[in-house]
C-alpha cells in the first residue's frame, strides 16, 4: 500500500471535483492511500513539487516508484509554490506547461496515480 | 463570439464530468459557443488536433487567435487520432506530454479556453 499525501491550499468549493476526487480515491482503495493536508507548511522532505516549469515526462511511473511506499505531493495555492519549498523538493514535477488552477492539479495527479497503479485495466 | 467545435468521440459518462463541462460551457456564455460533434470524420478544415506528441506551449492564446472566430478541435479516442487525419491538421497542439483520458482532455480544453477568455476575473 502506497501512502500518498497530497499537501495543498483551500478547499474544494466545485461539487463535481469533490465527486471527481472522491471517485478516483475510492478507485485507488487498497492500491494507495491518499491524506489530503490544507497546510503546505507541514510537509516533510523528501517531496515532489507540482510546477508548470518542472520536468516534463511522458510516464511518471519509473520517476515515483523511487520514492518507494510514500509520496508527498506539494500543490501550491493561486500564487505558485514559494520559492523556500520550491528549491527543497526532490522533484519538481511539470504535469503541463500550461497554468492549471490548484483545483485542476488535484484531479490531473490523481487520475495520472490511479494510469500508474491500473494500466492495464484502465479505459482510456 | 468565438464558435467552438470539439468533434471526440463517446459520451462522457461521469456525472462529474458532465457537470464540470456544463460548468465551463455556462461560464464562456457570451464569449465562445461550444458545440460537441461525436462523430470525428465530419471535421472540416482548418482543425486543431490535441495530441500528447504535439507541440507543447505555456500560453496557447497567441496560437489559438490565428484561427479567427473558428475552432474546430479534434480530440482523438482510446487509441488517440488516426494517421491521416493527424497529418491534415492545421496544428497539433500537447497539452501535456502525459496521457489524458480523451474525457479528462475535454475538461482540459474548457478550462483552458475559459481561461484565455477570462484571465483578469479568473480565479486561478
Amino acid at each position: 500500500m502506497i501512502k500518498v499525501r497530497i499537501y495543498t491550499t483551500g478547499r474544494c468549493k466545485e461539487r463535481w471535483l469533490q465527486e471527481a476526487l472522491a471517485e478516483y480515491e475510492k478507485r485507488l482503495t487498497g492500491q494507495m492511500e491518499i491524506e489530503w493536508i490544507l497546510d503546505i507548511q507541514k510537509i516533510t522532505p523528501p517531496w515532489i513539487a507540482l510546477d508548470p516549469n518542472g520536468e516534463l515526462v511522458s510516464s511518471p511511473a519509473k520517476k515515483l516508484s523511487k520514492f518507494g511506499s510514500r509520496l508527498n505531493f506539494l500543490i501550491g495555492g493561486p500564487d505558485g509554490i514559494e520559492k523556500n519549498l520550491l528549491e527543497k523538493s526532490a522533484w519538481i514535477w511539470s504535469l503541463s506547461p500550461l497554468t492549471f488552477t490548484h483545483q485542476m492539479t488535484r484531479l490531473i495527479l490523481l487520475e495520472q496515480l490511479y494510469r500508474i497503479n491500473a494500466p492495464s485495466q484502465y479505459q482510456k
